[in-house]
């Protein structure tokens, strides 16, 4: 790989070079970097740092850069300059996607101030349209910078449009064909206008089947759409089919990663997304929610035990095979709930009724449930345990598993139901309540066959 | 979102079709849908009938929804055709990495037998070669069709070559520059290409800032480049810096996903990525070894326990806290190995030591324990429960938050340094060792205080 990683030692030559002053090494070294690497040498500088680095940029590099920043490092960065400066220096040469990522950071009534310097009154009405649209909707993942051409043109004046447009627009994957409305008909590729004669009609040429969506779509839809169609682009359009904008693959990437973090997470018990590297009381406010969720459990549990202390103190032995009905309970609760989690976010779920979901769930404990709990009677035949505590400890073991299976089946689908993201059915919570469960019905089992 | 489904309903109102031989209706159907949207309704086929819909197809379609057939359906449909016919009608017409995606379904005999019937000595040379890379390297996910051009040439010259390879290359987005040698000098867009005069040297537009990798680089790594600096394709080379082929972005979103829900699973104590509509069998099998191991663990539990049965007999108060502290052991460890895996799989995890990422780690299951302990004790002095017994189970529960918070660090990063995937750490296995441990330090701190 070519790439190479931003460490310590080069971070500490670039401060050194920033406190001699040394522009002109500087510049050269800024220029051989990518904007992701220079946000990434951000993150370690101090604010007047970061702003005399900003200084040595090309505009261009500049506004890269600062898309790349993360949220709490740019929301930093901003205080070292003006709102008009932010305006016209970055706003004005951004995508209106990464403008509008980029101030979203900041509050409404700040990022709209800092909109109101823009000199062109278009693109501010463009871009507080955009900052109304929720983060991961069409609307918050589009830009509006793209190539449409009318259909009544031909080859040689849509490579005029691209050259009007090609300032701004960055990367031009396809061009959009609209009519005179607005309204989108279909689009045509750039190998096809390098490959046709100046005065071919772009209705020649163009292709009417087209996938778009909706600017009010989930970024999930749209994510598993690009996806399943191998889309680089997507346009977005309005109730009326006009043309508003597009979705690039690189921020449906992003947000791939995202949420795919999200579900880990929220599985793993820690109730936002951090990374390793955040400080440590981030990390710890991170996890103390489940953890306090988990030591509820725990004290619901002894409570739950505590009635049955006399059948305790009779048979001590019942005490011994609690670990194993709780870890068993938990362990099919997690995976039945991942396995509804993941097929509702990956669209891979039957569309079954939640009855034959249910049925099939269940088909599996059983299975699973017979094969375990005859494999705890052959180790109690095998070290000759007493015939009792350990029929007991089966039969119980075995309603534990379909019970914890029936739980984490349907809370994930009653969650999802209820537009409750079902992620939340899955980790601590989904573990504690089958602990819970699975232990009432262990000693109830215990009481009736001992 | 403009996209439909394919539901039971459309896929029977299909196979009437085809049972009635409504050849015309049949093509027009065929004609508007997607090539995934097609390969969706192969999975409710007939061999005989998804032959027949093959033969309504065109041949660019017929290839695409090649591609995109489960591996499982595309086994089964391939013994509809000979090896000749598989060569010529659906390998010769794809992309490489499609070819090589579809033949390593089978095994590598009977792929190298159909690759032998190609008309084109050349191609079949390329496709062996990239058969032979793993999947999940740069190897495995390149193509070899790409549009490159001689530094030396000029912009009609280069025109000329994406009119020639225009057919082959489905997809432009950039054009490649190389020297004499076929070694990889930097690229053009197309943007540019359109813009510039024809007369105008290739090596007047072009960009030599490239990122490309190694043909040996973790498919892991591509992505992460290709997400990090916003990449469509990258270029691949081999050790000389000669061009071999470029992987492009819809294949890293496929990936990502895939090691996504492999590293869910992982989690979820699942052992092979599965789906909720899979066969009961298939989703038994995948998650018996998981169960088995922690029904291993818990007998373990019952043994440890065992040895402290007196200490039970006497104090069965100990009992009710057995589930507390297992509950939280497996959060904590579960919440630490996951932080860990995925800063190892995003690549997020900071460059410190293995010590200082402890004594991080430390701290916030110092914090974490130290609440947990406090709001435990609180609760004991609430319900009046005895002194003893409760400051019993507050110190066991801070010492066994440090000792889960020790395993879930340092477990994942030894099973990376040892090149083994440090996701096998989270889940069943983590819970399993920590609930032991756990256990065993809870009644070694029991007999010391009560």
């Amino acid at each position: 790989m070519e790439s190479f990683v931003i460490d310590k030692e080069f971070v500490d030559e670039f401060i050194e070079l920033l406190e001699l002053k040394s522009d002109e090494e500087l510049a050269s070294m800024l220029e051989r970097l990518y904007p992701a690497d220079i946000a990434e040498i951000f993150d370690h500088l101090e604010l007047e740092q970061a702003v005399y680095t900003t200084s040595l940029l090309e505009s261009d590099k500049k506004v890269e850069v600062l898309a790349e920043l993360e949220p709490e490092v740019r929301v930093k960065f901003f205080d070292g300059f003006s709102h008009e400066y932010i305006a016209t220096e970055f706003i004005q040469n951004m995508d209106s996607d990464d403008a509008v990522d980029v101030l979203s950071v900041l509050g409404t009534t700040e990022a709209e101030q800092i909109i109101s310097h823009l000199p062109n009154k278009e693109d501010s009405l463009y871009l507080t349209r955009l900052l109304r649209y929720p983060e991961d909707t069409a609307g918050g993942l589009m830009a509006g910078e793209l190539i449409k051409v009318n259909i009544n043109w031909n080859v040689s004046q849509c490579t005029e449009e691209i050259r009007k447009q090609a300032e701004e627009v960055t990367r031009v994957y396809t061009v959009y064909v609209v009519d005179d409305s607005d309204i989108l008909l279909g689009w045509v590729s750039l190998k096809k206008i390098i490959l046709a004669k100046a005065s071919t009609p772009i209705s020649e040429i163009f292709d009417s089947n087209i996938k778009y969506a909706n600017v009010n779509a989930e970024g999930e839809d749209i994510a598993s759409v690009m996806q399943k169609y191998d889309l680089i682009a997507l346009p977005i359009v309005d109730s009326l089919n006009r043309l508003l904008g597009r979705v690039t693959i690189d921020d449906v990437v992003d947000l791939i990663r995202e949420e795919a973090d999200k579900d880990y997470q929220m599985l793993s018990g820690i109730s936002k997304v951090v990374e390793q590297k955040d400080k440590v009381w981030v990390l710890s406010k991170a996890r103390l929610p489940w953890l306090i969720i988990g030591l509820f459990g725990g004290i619901m549990s002894s409570v739950v035990i505590g009635q049955f202390d006399g059948q305790l103190q009779e048979n001590v032995q019942l005490a011994l095979f609690m670990p194993l009905i709780m870890a068993m309970a938990g362990n099919i609760g997690v995976q039945s709930s991942s396995i509804i989690v993941q097929g509702l976010a990956n669209n891979t779920i039957s569309n079954d009724s939640v009855w034959s979901k249910l049925a099939k769930e269940l088909t599996v404990a059983l299975i699973n449930g017979l094969v375990c709990s005859a494999l705890l009677l052959g180790y109690g035949l095998l070290v000759g345990k007493s015939n009792g505590i350990m029929s007991t400890v089966s039969v119980a073991l075995f309603a534990v598993i379909l019970l914890a299976a029936i739980i984490g089946t349907i809370v994930p689908l009653i969650l999802d139901k209820l537009k409750i993201d079902p992620a939340l059915a899955t980790g601590p919570f989904i573990t504690t309540s089958n602990d819970l469960l699975g232990l009432f019905l262990y000693f109830v089992i215990g009481k009736m066959l001992m």
